[in-house]
């Protein structure tokens, strides 16, 4: 067996510790004679499994008890629509920040969903490579909430404060968060926050799980003629389990929750070892002549590093020998071209020291 | 390692050729240095995973080229929601057939979204213990659809023949099947068919997959305003990959088709199968004055055969006793007590052998 250094943006390296894991008690459970996969939802067993999933994500993000914790399917973008429905049944309108594509994404479902949208600043016309200033932050008078996206995955352009805004007239905004890329690559204050969102497939987990976490005076706020399993607060009655939740995937995020808090030593160390892991890849770029990253330096993303070379026909030849070297999936995504680096939590550090080794010699022998 | 016999009703038993299959490449998938947990959705390898899934899937249901496949989030309760949505936007009603919770449920959450819904027959006067028979369908003029439920898993009652139906003008109504507890048990013939849907966590693969089947005729007419993540037309076009699919749902789906075809022959063979594992434990129940099964014979499901002790007092015993003995998750679903032992593709004829002689020792002594 040989295990690659994988810089996927997602779905994305999962620990390999979690997968041998999981690996072993695939087909027995702790000795129960099935598999994790083949246990009804409710069943004890899985209960456990569930609960203690949430009890430890909770400890890593020290979430406060007035808010709910939702393991769900669709991912983030089935929370474009969500989002609204839960949201706007007391009316107002959706604001937005828009910094990529994926904030844009989120806008244009509202759109498309018939509610009133207000877009309260973007980094479009500059090339989204530098997050909007507080101030200059336009939030309409009827604002239920603002709408961000703290990292975005594509552009590799990451939010340096956290955007905590309030009418006119002094009232709170409930802030709404899409954490897909960069949730638990640290601490954050769940307080600061009305609702936190994620697909799993970066640092949760694999792909088919969406994290939602929501303070509770959001419920209840459901516009009529929505879904019953877009309601959060039917979600949040029923423990996730209206129907059949990923059972596999929650179970998978669990362990890398278990990962993160006795392997890796919480989210403080984590922090540290992404901010470490994005410096020195910067640094390597910065340093060179035939690498570069457009983005501002204080919104640099620590989870995904894109970067260009000098001459873009060198980019498959490079993208060959990387992956000839096991190192995987550096392909910048298609709308932007170029090369990404996604150092996600599960990216150890002598993966990005292996990197970087690389692109100092493709450099001498190609540059 | 141990391995018991699992009569789970969702999620439910997986064949081990399939979980030893998929252990043996969960941290390398075929020499690539990665678990498919880890991959693009968009890479070579993970789309050459998910075309062969839908190819052999098209090969074992002799799914016509007319039809769509795909692999969705969300249960087939979503579905629940995305088919009116999908389906109602030429105007009309949603008629439904009503045989059991899940029938009801669909008919439910309709009517919540506010569709005109027409109830075309219902067997809940009788308890649910036969189906209505083809000339009691009163379909409405303006049906749109028709939905039905072919397999109850909660009252183990199923439909012995296909309810194609017309207007009173000779028009088709489009049939709309919920198959999650028989899809795969045998053949069927898909072109009787408009929709065919089924969650995966019974005779598919793990929960949190959700295969959806539909005539071509039938994409494009969504209502204003549904979530774009709703739209089969929309997901039909990209390949069931508008965003991140459950992708390691959908390779084990694969594993799962590919041991179908090739170790157990194909769905005659498993037809033929699963007769046999049924007729042999409702033969036993028949033949005890202990053990008994409410169905209408012609209407008894044969992957959920549920049965009540003739001492309720003894339930608590004999879920306790099977337990012990390997024979795991017997307890009837909440709604109705007593037992049930849910016989998928993946549980083998030794584990029905099994419970029958467990239940004739039960009987003699306790009964």
């Amino acid at each position: 067996m040989t295990r690659h250094y994988n810089f996927c943006a997602g779905p994305a390296a999962l620990p390999a510790a979690v997968l041998e894991r999981a690996r072993s008690e695939l087909l027995d459970y702790q000795g129960r004679g099935l598999s994790v996969m083949e246990m009804s939802h409710r069943s004890d067993e899985f209960v456990a499994i569930a609960e203690r999933a949430e009890t430890d994500l909770r400890t890593l993000l020290n979430i406060p008890s007035n808010y709910k914790v939702l393991f769900l399917q669709g991912g983030a973008s089935m929370q474009f629509a969500m989002l609204p429905m839960n949201l706007l049944g007391g009316g107002g309108s959706a604001n937005f920040i828009q910094t990529g594509i994926w904030g844009k994404k989120a806008l244009s479902e509202a759109k498309h969903l018939g509610y009133r949208c207000h877009l309260a600043a973007s980094s479009e016309a500059s090339g989204n490579t530098a997050v909007p200033a507080l101030d200059a932050l336009a939030i309409s008078n009827d604002a239920a909430y603002l709408h961000y996206t703290s990292n975005e995955t594509i552009g590799g352009l990451k939010f340096d404060y956290t955007p905590v805004v309030k009418r006119d007239d002094g009232s709170d905004v409930p802030l709404v968060c899409d954490m897909s890329s960069n949730i638990l690559s640290g601490p954050i204050n769940v307080s600061d926050f009305g609702v936190i969102y994620a697909g799993a497939q970066k640092n949760i987990g694999p792909a088919g799980l969406t994290l939602v976490i929501v303070r509770d005076d959001l419920l209840g706020k459901t516009v009529p003629g929505a879904p019953s399993l877009f309601d959060y607060q039917l979600l949040a009655e029923a423990g996730s389990m209206v129907n059949t939740p990923p059972t596999y995937a929650w179970y998978l995020a669990g362990l890398v929750f278990q990962w993160l808090q006795n392997d890796m030593g919480g989210l403080s160390a984590m922090d540290a070892l992404n901010q470490r892991k994005a410096d020195k890849l910067y640094a390597a770029i910065d340093a060179s002549a035939f690498y570069s990253n457009p983005i501002a330096r204080a919104n640099r993303s620590r989870m995904n590093v894109p970067f260009v070379l000098a001459d873009a026909a060198l980019d498959n030849v490079f993208l060959q020998e990387a992956d000839e070297a096991g190192l995987l999936n550096l392909k910048g995504h298609r709308s932007v071209g170029g090369m990404r680096a996604s150092l996600y939590n599960a990216v150890p550090e002598e993966a990005v020291d292996a990197l970087i080794a690389f692109m100092a010699d493709f450099e001498q022998r190609r540059g």
